[in-house]
C-alpha cells in the first residue's frame, strides 16, 4: 500500500463524529472567513469575465449558486466562477507550512458540490476537513522546489478540491486513490504571470476548484486513475518537484488535524509581506517612529519571499501592490495599517506611500530561511534619519495559529470585506455570519446565495 | 520581442488567403480522419461519462454539438466530449517531431467555437492551422525530457486547442500573447497513469481541448495572462523540460507547414508500435514466415518507446494493449494486421498473440533514438525457429508524410471507423466524406453533428 493509498483509507474513513470540536468549530471560522473573500471581490476585474463565461457555457439554472451575484447555475460554473472571486482581495486563509491557500480552493468546490446534492452544513464541514487534511499533506510534500515554480494553490489546490467534494460523493478508498489521480493529472499552474500583474491567480483558484469538482464527480461515475499519482515514476512529484518528502502525506493522520494550523490574513496582501509588516509596525510602536524618520528598512526574508515579491518594482495595479513589499510596508509606516481600504485609496496614489517604497529592501536571511516554511518570522532592520539602526523582531504574524483571530476580530474582518463590496448591508452581513456560526446545524445550505 | 510575442504576430498575421492550397487539402484530410476516431469510440467506456458530465453541468442546448450523440450543447461542452472521444481508439493523427497528437485537441475545441460563432469550413481550416502551426512548435520546444513525464497531447494542447479557439475569436498579437499565457498556466498531463490502464488520456484530451478553448473565449473577453509562459523564468519550460530549445518555437513561421508534416495512423496502436509492426510486417512479407516460424523478435526503438511502452507487461484492457509492443506484434504476425477490429477480438483473447507477445523485447537503439523524433525509424531483429537470424527496416512508417494516406485510403478508414462504432449506416459515411472534401467550401458546420 503506498501513501496515496493511506491517505484514500483515512479520507474515506473519515466521519463527522471523529473530528473534534475545536476543528469543527475552526472550519466554521475559516468557511466565514473565506465567505468574506469571496463576496468582496464583486464587480471587481476579472471577476464578471468568469460570470458572463458561466454564463455564456452553463445552465440557466442548478441547484448551485454563484455567490457574487446569487446567481443559480450547476456546480461545476459555481465553482469556476467562486473560486475566481475568493483569493482577489488577498485576505483567504494560508497554511504556513505547505505554503497553501486551502480556503479558496477547498470552500467553492465543496460548497458549490453540497448545495448541488441537497448536502447538510455537517457535510460540508466534514468535506472541507478532508480536503484541508489531503491538500495540506500533498502540499508538504511536494516542498519548496514546487512553490518555486508552480503555484500550489492552483496544482496542489485541485487535489484539495476533488477530496473535498469526493467525501460529499462519499467516495469508498478505492475511489479516492483514482479520484487523486484525475485531479492530480489535472493539477497546473506557474508563476510566471506574476511579474506581468495579469488575471492568471483568479483563473488558477477557478480552475483548481471546478477541474477538482469535475475529477470527483466523474470517480463517482466510474473515471479511473492512476494509482500512484503523488510518488510514480511519471507523477507529480516525478515531474514538478525535486525535493518531495513521502512522509508528509500521512502525517499524523487522525491525530494531527492540519486544518487548525491554517492562518487567518490581517494585512490585505501577499502573506509572505505579513512577518515584516508585523515586524515593522512593532518597532515603530515601540519606538515611536513616524515614516518620515525612517531612512532605509531592510527585511530579513525566507527565499521564498524573494522568489515572489522580487519581481514587482514598481506595481503597476493594486493587486500587483500586494506583491510589493516596499508597498505594503509603505501602507503600514504612513496609514499603520494595509487593509482593503489603503490599498485601494493609497497603494497606487499616494506618493509618500511610493517614497517609502523605495527605502524598503529585501535580504535572504539564513534563520527565517531555516524555519521557513514551518514558521514565518519576522525580521527588519530600520536606519532612522538621524542614524540610529533598530532592529524589530516577530515570531508570529497576526492571524498565526498561536496569534489567532477571534470569532470577534472575524466578524470585524467579514463586515469591512462586505462593506469593501458595497452591496450588501450590515443586516445581509449579520445573516450570514448567524449562519456560518451555526453552519454545524444547518440542515440546507441556501442560506449561501 | 520574445519568442511567445513572435508566434503571437504571426497567427494573428494569418489569413486563408496565405495557405498553400496543400495545406487546405491536408488539412481537410486531417479534419476526416479526425471525425473518424471521435466518432469510432461511440458507447464505449469512458466516453458515456463525459456526455453525462455535459448533461449534469451544461446546458440542454446551444450551438455546439456532441459528435457521438448529436446532442446540442455550449461550446465548452462539445470541446469536452468531443476532446475525449476522439483519441480512445488511438486512430488519430501524430506530429513525429513534436511527438503531439494534434487532431484531438485542435479539431474538438475548433469545432465546438466554429459552431457556437457560427463561422464556416474556412474559417476552421484556418483556425486549424493556427492551432497545429502553433501546438507542433511549442511540442518540439519542450522537447524529448518534457514528453517523459508529462503527455505533451495533454499540456501542449491546451496551448494548441487556445490558438486554434483564438483564431476564430479573432484575436490580435497581443491578444493571443495572453492568451498563451492563460492556457500554458492550465497545461497538465502526467504519464503516470499508462502504467495502470486508467482512463486519464481521455481525459486529458478532453481538458486540454475544453480548457484552450476557455484560454481563448475570456481572452476575448479581457482577461490576462502571463507575457512570457514558455519561456519565462517560472514558465512552462523552467517547470516543466530539461532540454527546451527556443528556436523551434518560431521554426519557419509562414514557409514552413508543420501541419503536413502530420502522420495518420494506420495501425489502432500507439504509435510507438508502428516503425517496428511495419518492418516486422515487412520482413515476414519478404521472407515469407509465419508467426509459427518465429522464435524472437528484438525491436530496437528509441528510448521514448520504452519511456511509454515498457510499463504494459500483459495488458488488461483493449486500450492498454495499444500500449503493448509485444501485442501489437503479435496481432501483425497472427493476423496481418492490428486494426481497431483485430484490437477487440484477438489482443487480449487470441492465446497465440499472447504467446507471440512473450517472444518480442526492446532494446534502445543508437541509431534510431538519435534519428526520434524527426524521423521513427522501425529496426526489428527476427530469429527464426530454425535458427536463422534476420533483420528488418524501415525508415518511413505507413502513414507518415513520406508515405501517407492517400483519399481513398483515408475514406477507407473513416469507414471502418464509422462501421466499428455500428451504428451509422453507408449513407452517413458518405454524407460525411462529402462534408468533409467540401469544407473549404462550407458556409456552415452544422453538417458535423
Amino acid at each position: 500500500m503506498n501513501n496515496t493509498h493511506a491517505l484514500a483509507e483515512f479520507l474515506a474513513g473519515l466521519r463527522y463524529e471523529d473530528l473534534p470540536e475545536a476543528v469543527v468549530a475552526r472550519t466554521e471560522d475559516l468557511f466565514l472567513d473565506w465567505l468574506g473573500s469571496a463576496l468582496a471581490s464583486q464587480g471587481r476585474h476579472p471577476i464578471p469575465l468568469f460570470q458572463r463565461y458561466a454564463r455564456r457555457m452553463g445552465p440557466a439554472d442548478g441547484r448551485s449558486r454563484v455567490l457574487v451575484d446569487g446567481s443559480a447555475t450547476s456546480a461545476y460554473f459555481a465553482a469556476l466562477v467562486n473560486g475566481a472571486s475568493s483569493h482577489l482581495v488577498e485576505q483567504d486563509d494560508l497554511h504556513n507550512s505547505s505554503v497553501l491557500h486551502p480556503a479558496t480552493v477547498v470552500f467553492p468546490a465543496a460548497l458549490a458540490a453540497a448545495q448541488d446534492l441537497g448536502r447538510s452544513g455537517r457535510d460540508l464541514i466534514l468535506a472541507a476537513v478532508a480536503g484541508y487534511e489531503a491538500g495540506i499533506r500533498i502540499g508538504e510534500f511536494l516542498g519548496r522546489s514546487h512553490y518555486r515554480i508552480f503555484h500550489t494553490t492552483a496544482t496542489v489546490g485541485t487535489l484539495a478540491a476533488a477530496v473535498a467534494v469526493g467525501k460529499l460523493l462519499g467516495l469508498d478508498a478505492r475511489q479516492f486513490v483514482h479520484c487523486l489521480g484525475s485531479a492530480g493529472t489535472q493539477a497546473a499552474g506557474l508563476w510566471e504571470f506574476l511579474r506581468d500583474a495579469a488575471d492568471s491567480k483568479q483563473l488558477h483558484t477557478a480552475k483548481a476548484a471546478a477541474d477538482g469538482l469535475l475529477a470527483a464527480y466523474l470517480t463517482a461515475d466510474g473515471l479511473t486513475g492512476a494509482q500512484n499519482i503523488l510518488e510514480g515514476e511519471q507523477g507529480m512529484a516525478a515531474g514538478m518537484s525535486s525535493d518531495a518528502e513521502p512522509r508528509w502525506l500521512v502525517d499524523g493522520l487522525g491525530s494531527r488535524w492540519a486544518l487548525v494550523e491554517t492562518s487567518f490574513k490581517f494585512h490585505a496582501s501577499c502573506r509572505h509581506t505579513h512577518p515584516a509588516a508585523d515586524a515593522l509596525l512593532a518597532l515603530m510602536q515601540r519606538e515611536g517612529l513616524q515614516a518620515e524618520d525612517i531612512a532605509r528598512v531592510t527585511t530579513r526574508v525566507h527565499q521564498g519571499a524573494i522568489d515572489v515579491l522580487g519581481r514587482v518594482v514598481v506595481p503597476q495595479t493594486v493587486h500587483q501592490a500586494k506583491f510589493s513589499m516596499g508597498t505594503v510596508l509603505g501602507l503600514i509606516a504612513v496609514h499603520g495599517k494595509a487593509g482593503l481600504v489603503e490599498f485601494e485609496r493609497f497603494a497606487l496614489q499616494d506618493p509618500r506611500v511610493a517614497a517609502f517604497r523605495d527605502k524598503v529592501g529585501m535580504q535572504l536571511d539564513a534563520e527565517v530561511d531555516g524555519a521557513y516554511p514551518q514558521r514565518w518570522l519576522g525580521r527588519v532592520e530600520v536606519l532612522t534619519i538621524d542614524g540610529r539602526q533598530l532592529h524589530g523582531a516577530i515570531d508570529e504574524p497576526k492571524g498565526d495559529p498561536g496569534n489567532s483571530l477571534s470569532r470577534a476580530e472575524l466578524e470585524d474582518k467579514f463586515r469591512r470585506l462586505l462593506a469593501f463590496a458595497g452591496e450588501r448591508g450590515e443586516a445581509e452581513a449579520a445573516r450570514l455570519i448567524d449562519a456560518s456560526w451555526r453552519l454545524h446545524a444547518l440542515e440546507s445550505l441556501e442560506a449561501f446565495a
